[in-house]
């Protein structure tokens, strides 16, 4: 068979969710769209993505560095305990730590209340070259804050469309736009937030506000199907990573950031000097004081 | 043999730069001290790391997250070519990158340039629980700006002793200081940099000003042996790290933090709520709307 041309980015694919309402119980947190294989092939096929995914990211770098104007936004978000943490320390950890720019986006401080939402997301959009991550987002301003009803709800109708505007402006400057919702169900949420209380390792992470939260999961759910139906663009589609299973979760996102990558396409820059010529200057020099 | 309780820190001990003068041509480049192995095992020994490493820094992390005001800022320093973006790419990388804050300094900005020299350094200090990383550091300020003579020399004695006191404040507050001089020979940055210019994976990080600095090798010498002498404080001592071969420049960068972290011996944090109480919120509840 002639070998085809044509991207197959096949973990992207299945994992996009189409345009139009969302209805998140139709979605298997526990399923491994993509991917056939056991948690042990898995783990094993996470880790021989790094070599691949650290060159295309040094790639990336490389043009960023050289004027090229592309860069990666991944928008993490998720219940708590749904992985955006372990996605950083399994899958983003493949990459070179210098090109990656991460953000974990907290309650808003009252310096940040005083500001539009957007106003603290926009300085921490990555730069040329770089791969950002939003650990949270955003979208915390239309998920939490329509939940617990925060700003009446016209304001968070705008906020959907301030989203998209800020977003289509991204891309247009050159960000691609990977957003991840990580789709973990209620029981598997009990399960880790038990874990947290049994093991003296995992302890620091239980927060109690955590259960507060929880007791609003239909909430949270209604509000996620919203904000994936108002925000699903072109420019910035989403897509539902079903992460009940902690090793598929950071294998799909990390093959989706290899796709990602690998359709941008980026290529080593060129030089903008005369290679002869400092070659030249290398070779041809005499220290000056060699000590 | 009773199993001594005393820390051993090998490498940082075999690195550490005696107060007084320092004479850099004494030290080999090419030299593995801390190390017998060939560059097989010190390949493997860095992989090795890993696991302990992450622990240690996920630790120090914690104790950050919950109230501890500890903190790592590794300081890293060396002419071009001598290694600074390796060691990120492959001893910091063994560490979850939610835990590193790197910052590269470049020339200063005409913004920067408005203030002193260490403003935007101190914006730049990890927060509690983090390990910085600068790439480059206030230490350019003694270094090119001598070379280079960008303020007079009586500024530049002024700012050893003013990097004394901002460093001072720094351990007073909880950073432990690892500052790192990565030395090369002048021969191996040649080979480096004709690597650079042969390599086009390489192209994109020549700079042919890389080659006028090189023509001032002596200069940067000196400028390096009075700063190692100036600012070698018990507070925030020097060391330098033979980097010749690479292998073994990450290796003892890696040993270095891992050597600091265990030294810091961070220890899980202890829950500030009733864990029984959270536990049995969490079991006995109803999950409100499960869909």
């Amino acid at each position: 068979m002639a070998k085809s041309r044509k991207k197959q980015p096949s973990t992207t694919e299945a994992l996009t969710v189409p345009r139009g309402p969302v209805d998140l119980s139709t979605y298997d947190a526990h399923g491994k769209p993509g991917f056939d294989g056991s948690k042990k092939k898995g783990k094993a096929a996470l880790y021989a993505l790094g070599k691949e995914l650290s060159d295309l990211q040094e790639r990336l770098y490389a043009e960023g560095v050289s004027g090229g104007n592309r860069r990666v936004l991944v928008v993490l978000q998720g219940m708590d305990t749904s992985g955006k943490g372990g996605i950083l320390r399994h899958a983003m950890a493949l990459v070179d730590p210098q090109g990656l720019h991460i953000k974990a986006f907290k309650a808003p401080t009252p310096a940040e209340l005083r500001h539009d939402f957007l106003w603290r997301v926009e300085r921490e959009v990555p730069g040329p070259g770089m791969i950002g991550v939003f650990d949270r987002s955003h979208y915390e301003d239309v998920l939490i804050a329509r939940v617990r009803k925060l700003v009446p709800r016209r304001e968070i109708s705008a906020r959907y469309r301030q989203i998209n505007a800020f977003e289509k402006r991204l891309a247009d400057e050159g960000t691609v736009l990977v957003k991840l919702m990580l789709h973990i169900s209620a029981e598997e949420q009990k399960q880790r937030l038990l874990a947290r209380l049994d093991e003296p390792t995992k302890l620091w992470k239980f927060n109690p506000g955590d259960i507060d939260e929880r007791q609003r999961w239909g909430s949270y759910q209604e509000a996620y199907e919203v904000a994936l139906e108002k925000t699903n663009t072109e420019h910035a589609p989403w897509l539902v990573v079903p992460s009940d299973r902690k090793w598929y979760r950071d294998l799909a996102v990390a093959n989706v950031l290899r796709e990602t990558l690998a359709a941008m396409d980026p290529t080593w820059p060129g030089p903008d000097f005369d290679v002869a010529h400092e070659r030249a200057r290398l070779t041809g020099e005499v220290p000056s004081a060699h000590r």
